[in-house]
C-alpha cells in the first residue's frame, strides 16, 4: 500500500480512453483538433482569455514560463524549498540562460509579501547585484500547505509594486483549489498571476501538463521556446486529449477531492503528530524511525523526510481500505 | 488520403495496449520495471552494452546527445539540410550552450568523408576559430536517402582521424535498416557511432523515442541533462512500455518494411519524376503546381517542397487501396 | 617592416599621455569623471543623443550589442566572412545564449538588401525554423571594402521592412568614414544603425573600444550585460581617457587618413594585382608563393590569405620609407 | 582623503612605465614577447609549472576558471557573501551556462571544511538535485580576513575527499600572503588550489589581472573561453607588461605590505570598534551614523556597511599623513 508519491499513481481510465480516441490521423505537432481546442477550453475554465500549451513535465512548464518572465541577467524570488530550486536539477538556470534564484524563508514553503519586500530591499540597485524580475510560488506548496486567494493577491500586489512577474507552480493546483474553495480565477489571474504551471499528472493524468499564460502576449515566445527545448511533441493530440479529458465533467476536481479527503482521513488519525496542517494531499508526520519501521512492516510505503519525520502522499485512486488500515496503524503507534 | 508526414500517423494498437498494461502503480520517473528493462533490451538488440534513455521527441534525443558530445565552445559538422539545423528551432544551440553548426553540402542531405575533411582543413587551429567536436548525420536522410553501413563506417573513420564524435539522428533508422539490409550493429556502433537518436514515433510509436549511448560513459551526464531539460517524465513507464512494445516481435521492423514498401509502390508509378532515389519512406517528385493541384483535387494530401517539387511520406499504416489510388493518379498525370 | 595587422601597431603617444593624466584617484568602475564624459562626447560627435560604453575588445562590443538586439531563440544575418562568424570563437553564441548566425554571400564581405530579403524569404514563419532578429554588417569589411552611407541606408530600410535590428561592426569605421567622405551621422544612425561597435584599438588606441547605442533604451541592459560578462573594469578611467584622447582634435580621423593613404600608396604600386578595390587600409594582392617569399626575403611581414593571395594592412604609424620600399618591391615583382 | 576602495587608487608608476616601454610593435593578441614570458615568470614565482593568462577583471578571472571547473549542470560551493555571489551580476551563471552557487555560512565570509561537508551531505545523490563540482573561496575574504595555508589545505582535503575542484578568488591574495607569512606555494597549489584569480588591480595595477592554472591541462580550454568571452585583447602586451612590472622586484609584495600596514595603523586607533580582526587591508568598524557623519565632515570618504558599520579600505599609496589624521579622528570619536 503506497503513500510515497502521487507521481506514481496510475492514470485515470478516462484519460486512457481519451488517448485511444485520439489514435487516428491528424495534423502533426499542435495543429490537430484537440490541441486547437485547448485555448478555448482553458479560457472558459478560467473565465478570461488565456493561452494554453501542453507539455510533458512540470519542470518544462515552470521553466518555460520563467524563461519568458525573467531575462538571463536577473533573478527569480522563490522559497528555499521550492521544487524549482530543490528538485529540478537546475532547470531554471538552463532554460533562462543563467538567471539566479533568490531563496526566501517561510513556514511550510510559503513565502510572504514581507519576505519578498525584505529580499528586494536588500539588493542594491546597481549593475553589480542581480536585480529581481519575478516571483515563483508553489500552490499547494511542497509541504502541502495552500495559498488562499487573498494570500496570492497580496503577493500579486507586491509583485506589481516592485515590477515583478508572478509565476505559480501549480503541480497540485487542483488540491489547493479544492482545499481553499476559491474560484480558479480568484486563485490565479485575478490575484495577479502571469503564468501558471497547471498540473495534471499527479492528479490522474498520464503524461500531459498544461502551461497557462494569462499574459497572452508571451504566447509566441513560449511556443518557440517549447520547440527549442524539444518539448513540441510530434503527436501532440495525445497530450491535448488527456487535458481535455481531465477538464471534462470536472474530472480534475473530482480527483483532487478524493486525494484531499484521503489526506484528511490520515491526518485525523494522529493530529498531534502533524508537522504542518494538512491542507492538500500531503501529510508530514513526526514519527520515530522505529515507528516508521513498524508501519513499513505492515506493508505501507512512504518516504522518510529528514530525521524523525515521514511524508505520506495520497492519490486520486487511493482505496478506502488502504486508508482505513493506515489510519488505524498510525493511531495505534 | 494523407501522405504529408509519418509524424501524423496513429500509433500502432500494440503500443496502446502496452500503455494500458503499464497503467498501474509503479515507481516514479525511470525507476519503474519497464524503464529498468530498457538497457537490457537495447543491449540485446544491438549486440553490445548500451545505455538507453526514453525521451519524447527526436529533438530532445538529438540535442541531449550533442550537448554531451560537444562543449559550448566547439562545433558540430552536419548537412545544410539536417533536421537539427533546419527544423529544431535552434535547439542544438540551446542544449549545448551555444555550440556552432558547421554546414556541409552533399547530394540528398548526405555528407561524405571528403566534405568533412575539407571543412576541418578550412579551420585554422587557433582560439579565434571554432574547432569541431562532432559530426551528426541523419539516417535515413531528410530526403529519404540512406547511408549504408560502409558509408557510416567511412564517416566513423574520419571522425576518429580528426578526433570527432559521431552522432546519428535515426528518426527513420528503421527505414534505413530495412532498406540497406545491414545489421543494426554494422549500421551504428561497429561503424563508429557514439550516440543514436532511435526514432519510434514516426514508425508507429505514440510519444516515445529512445536515445542510445554506445559510449556508456556519457550516461550519467545524459541522465542529469535529461532531467535539467524537463525531459524526465514522472510516469516514465508509459514511455518505456511503448519502446518495449515496438521491439517486441520486431514490430519496429515490420512497420518500417510496410512504409518502405509503400514508398516503393509510389516510386514505381513515375520513376522519371523522382528527384532522389527512393530508399526509405519519402518520395520527392518533380511535378508542376497544376499537377499538384489535380492530385489534391483527388483527395491526396502532401507538402509542396520548393518550386516544382512535392514530398510524399508513407506511414506504417498506409492502406493498399490508398497506395494504389495514388500510384495510379501519379502515373496518369 | 610589418604589414600584417593594424592590431599590432603601437598606441598613439597622446593615448599614453591621456592614461598617465588619468593616473590619479577617482571613483571605481565607470563612475569617474572621464567615463561620465563619454555620453556627451559621443553625442556631440554623432549629432544625436547616444549612450557610449567603453569595452576592451571589438568582440565584446559586437556581442554585447547582439545579445541586446537578438534573443537566444532568433538569428542574426551576417556575411559568411564576417568577423563575428569567423574570428570570434563563437562569441555571439555565448553572449546571446545560443542565437544563430545566418550566413549570407556577397562580394568582398559586403551584404546587399537583396541577399537579406532572399534569406528572410527562405525562412518559413513557424516555430520549427529560427526567425531572424538582426542584421550585422562590418564597415569597413573584412576585405577592406566600405559601405557608403546610401548602402547602409538601404540595409537600414530592409531592416525596418522586416522588423530587424541593425548592428555595425565598426572595428575600422574610421577608415570607412574617411574613405566615403560621409558624415558619421549619415553612415550610422541616420541610415538606421541601432548599435555601433566603434573601433579605436586598430586605429592608434591602446586597449579601449566603444560601444555606441543609438537605441538608448538598451543602455541599462547593456550596462548589466557588460558587468556580467566581466567587462566592467574597476579602473575604467584609463579606458575612457583613451577614447577622449582619440576624439580630441579628431586624432581618430587623422590616424585613419594616414593608414588609408598608406594603403593607397601600396595599391597604386600594382593595380593589376588587386583582388578588391582598396577602400580602407587593407590590400589583398594576387601573388605567387614564390613572389611572396621574395617580399618576405626583403624584410616585409604580412599574412598569406588563401592560395595565391596575400593581405597587407597599413597602420596609423606607417613610415613613408617603409611604404616606398614596399611599393617599389611590389612593382618590381 | 579616501578609504572607500583599493579599486579606486591610481596605478603604480612602474606599471605605467612598463606600459610605455611596451608601446612598440609586436605580435597581436598574446603572441608578443611579454605575454610569452608569463608562464615562466609565474611558474618561477609559484615554484611549480603553471599556466598564466592575463585578463582585465577579477570577474573574468573568477568566472573563466569556474566555467572550466564546473559543468553547467553542477554547482559551486561558496560563501553567502562571496564576491562571485554578491557583486558580479550573476557572471558565474553566464560563464558556466547556468551552474548553481550553493551558499554557505561562516564568520567573516570564511567557509570551513565542516560547512562544505554539511552542504554536500544535504544533497541527495540523484538527478533531481544539483551535484557540487567545485568550491570557491576568497583570500583575503570580503571582510578582510585571511585563510592561513593550513586552512586552505583543510579545504583542499575536503575538496579531494568529495571530488570537488578548488578555486581561489585572490583579488587580495597579496594582502593575504603578506598577512599570513605563508609561502605562495603553501597558500595555493600545495594546499590543493586548482586555479587562482591573482589580483593586481587593487594592489597598484592599472587594468591587468592574472588567472593562474595549477591544473595546466585546463589551459587550452581557458584560452578558448577567454577569446569567446571577448577577453582576448588584441594588444595584450600592455597587460602582460603590467603583470611583469608588478612581479619585478616584488613590487606586488611591497604594495601589499604598505596597504596592510596602513590598515593596522587604523585598526589600532579603535580596537574596540572592530567588527572583524584586521588581517588584510579592510577595516570594518562599529560606528553610529552620527559618528560617520563627523568623520565625513573631516574629509574622509568611505562606505557605510549596513546599519551601524562602516568599511575602510587602505591602498598601496596611502599617505602617512592621511592615516594619522584618520586614526586620530577615529580615536577621538
Amino acid at each position: 500500500m503506497r503513500f510515497f508519491s502521487d507521481n506514481a499513481a496510475p492514470a485515470h481510465p478516462k484519460v486512457l480512453e481519451a488517448i485511444a480516441e485520439a489514435n487516428r490521423l491528424d495534423t502533426a505537432y499542435d495543429g490537430d483538433e484537440w490541441s486547437r481546442r485547448l485555448d478555448g477550453a482553458f479560457s472558459d475554465l478560467f473565465g478570461t482569455q488565456v493561452r494554453a500549451f501542453w507539455v510533458t513535465t512540470g519542470t518544462a512548464a515552470n521553466c518555460l514560463a520563467l524563461a519568458a518572465l525573467c531575462p538571463p541577467y536577473r533573478a527569480i524570488l522563490c522559497h528555499r524549498d521550492a521544487h524549482i530550486e530543490v528538485d529540478e536539477a537546475g532547470a531554471p538556470g538552463f532554460f533562462t540562460g543563467g538567471a539566479k534564484l533568490i531563496l526566501l524563508d517561510g513556514e511550510g514553503a510559503k513565502i510572504s509579501p514581507a519576505a519578498v519586500r525584505e529580499a528586494c530591499d536588500a539588493i542594491r540597485n546597481d549593475v553589480h547585484q542581480v536585480q529581481p524580475a519575478a516571483i515563483s510560488i508553489t500552490n499547494a506548496t511542497e509541504y502541502g500547505l495552500v495559498y488562499r486567494a487573498s494570500e496570492v493577491a497580496a503577493l500579486g500586489d507586491v509583485a506589481k509594486e516592485r515590477g515583478l512577474a508572478l509565476h505559480m507552480d501549480g503541480a497540485r493546483i487542483a488540491n489547493a483549489l479544492v482545499s481553499t474553495g476559491a474560484s480558479l480565477a480568484d486563485l490565479t489571474w485575478r490575484a495577479g498571476v502571469d503564468a501558471l504551471s497547471f498540473g495534471f499528472v499527479k492528479n490522474g493524468g498520464l503524461n500531459a501538463e498544461a502551461l497557462i499564460l494569462f499574459r497572452t502576449d508571451l504566447a509566441d515566445e513560449i511556443a518557440v521556446r517549447r520547440k527549442r527545448a524539444g518539448h513540441l511533441l510530434s503527436k501532440g493530440r495525445y497530450l491535448a486529449a488527456q487535458l481535455l479529458a481531465m477538464l471534462d465533467g470536472d474530472l480534475w476536481l473530482e480527483n483532487a477531492r478524493a486525494s484531499n479527503a484521503a489526506a484528511q482521513q490520515l491526518a485525523q488519525a494522529a493530529p498531534q503528530r502533524l508537522v504542518y496542517p494538512v491542507e492538500a494531499n500531503e501529510i508530514f508526520l513526526k514519527i520515530t524511525s522505529e515507528e516508521a519501521q513498524r508501519l513499513r512492516g505492515m506493508g505501507f510505503d512512504f518516504y522518510d523526510w529528514g530525521p524523525g519525520q515521514i511524508r505520506l502522499v495520497t492519490s486520486w485512486d487511493q482505496q478506502g481500505s488502504e486508508l482505513e488500515s493506515l489510519a488505524a496503524a498510525i493511531a495505534s503507534l
